[in-house]
């Protein structure tokens, strides 16, 4: 008999945004992996410290080193889907040997979690269950109170590696928006909102609901720093009180 | 001293989706409130039977009986608002007594959330607090294992009451989406994917998470009735697994 795969979504940081399910999930694991950088801990696997039983087996999948490569380059492709492959194969040794393997994953497993690359190897041939995570947009929202959408409004979830034009014209057509991926890519999130006149409202916020977060109108952000956790909401629902949208 | 206004996250119906933070914040309540319409629990208060501690008290906020009154009808806005603001004063004389005010919120409350109308009216008079859930998307696209979004993709979250034409021209240009709102909008919505032909590759969820839970490809559901709690989800990241996108 095979062992289950499980994603588990951890959540952005704060330990305590942890589901019952998914601490039921960890303690029903002999194996837990995370994919993280070479030598280091990824958030997923800092936001159980403390919540894994003690002596449990570690799979770490450490991303093979590319920064000076670009994400296009044929030679980057490659990399990464071998590393992709082999972690599959790293975990598919544990199913094989009855083992059930909890794979950590920041937030949610499914929403641009590195998870998916083992779910689409794996999940047809083996049993296997995702348990959903709190988001980082949810968590940033809910750390700075921000009634994100409601009634009709449209919500758009953007990746900020968006070029500067196509930025511009999709947080012009939506009500509320969500920009990922934030990093480097600031100054040019910041001109794009500029220039669809949508930087009023909007709130940065860096390491949502971890010890260390901070947050402060995109428009008051003094630099133009931003660490690799961090995102930028615009609120869709600008209703005040009495209008009484349902 | 006046009490907390804790805007809880109860996930979307298994009730092993709550958070321990919300699981916290249950225990920390002298009064538990939600919304729901008359006579009946709401989704929320459902998930946490069992959850609450012996004895507490309890606040339903029941919304009107407005089912006839069309939802731009100033009727209905009057009526709705009014309501909501009787909520707030139910719950204002509870935190001006001292007493902490957890207010149950089906998935997370500042998503298309009732729990909204009272942050708006409280939060800046109050301490408050705001306990992020699982939203009924992450639910949904877990259960099916639907990797919804990867990369550089784009995700649009729209809800079904949007007209025809516009949830064409929205499907149309996005990666991933996801539908809200479907129950009566379900036709609309299928001849709207079907226009974009965007209805292969699309999945159907109700009641996700719940025990009662079905799901289909759209495409194969033989009828045209959905119950209010459902949803349909457009996957964005269709590689095969080796395309290594990162
Ligand atoms: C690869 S995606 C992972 C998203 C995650 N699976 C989720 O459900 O939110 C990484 C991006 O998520 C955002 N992010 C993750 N955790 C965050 C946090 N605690 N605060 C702010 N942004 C965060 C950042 O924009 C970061 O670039
Ligand atoms: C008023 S919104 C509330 C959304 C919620 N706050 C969240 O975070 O997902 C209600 C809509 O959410 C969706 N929904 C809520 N719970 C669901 C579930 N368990 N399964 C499928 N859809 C659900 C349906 O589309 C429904 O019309």
């Amino acid at each position: 008999m095979s062992g289950t795969l499980i994603g588990v979504g951890t959540g952005p940081g704060d330990p305590e945004l942890i589901t019952v399910k998914a601490l039921k999930a960890l303690e029903r694991a002999d194996v837990v992996a995370h994919f993280a950088k070479r030598g280091r801990r990824g958030n997923a696997r800092r936001t159980v410290e403390g919540l894994l039983p003690e002596g449990i087996e570690e799979l770490p999948l450490e991303y093979p080193v590319t920064t000076e490569i670009d994400k296009t380059d044929p030679r980057y492709i490659k990399a990464i889907t071998s590393f992709y492959e082999a972690s599959a194969r790293a975990v598919e040794a544990h199913l094989n040997a009855g083992r059930t393997v909890a794979v950590l994953s920041e937030g949610d497993p499914l929403f641009y979690g590195s998870y998916m690359h083992l779910h689409v190897r794996l999940a047809a041939r083996y049993p296997t269950e995702v348990i959903p995570g709190i988001t980082a947009m949810s968590g940033c929202w809910s750390q700075a109170g921000i009634a994100i959408v409601q009634g009709d409004d449209i919500m758009t979830v953007l990746p900020g590696t968006l070029n500067e034009d196509e930025l511009v014209r999709r947080v012009s057509d939506t009500e509320a928006f969500v920009i990922m991926k934030v990093g480097r890519n600031l100054p040019k999130i910041r001109r794009a909102l500029a220039r669809a006149g949508r930087l009023g409202g909007t709130v940065y916020v860096e390491r949502g609901t971890m010890n260390n977060t901070s947050m402060t109108p995109l428009a008051d952000k003094a630099d133009d720093t931003a660490p690799y956790f961090s995102l930028v909401l615009g609120p869709g629902w600008q209703a005040r009180p009495q209008e009484g949208v349902a």
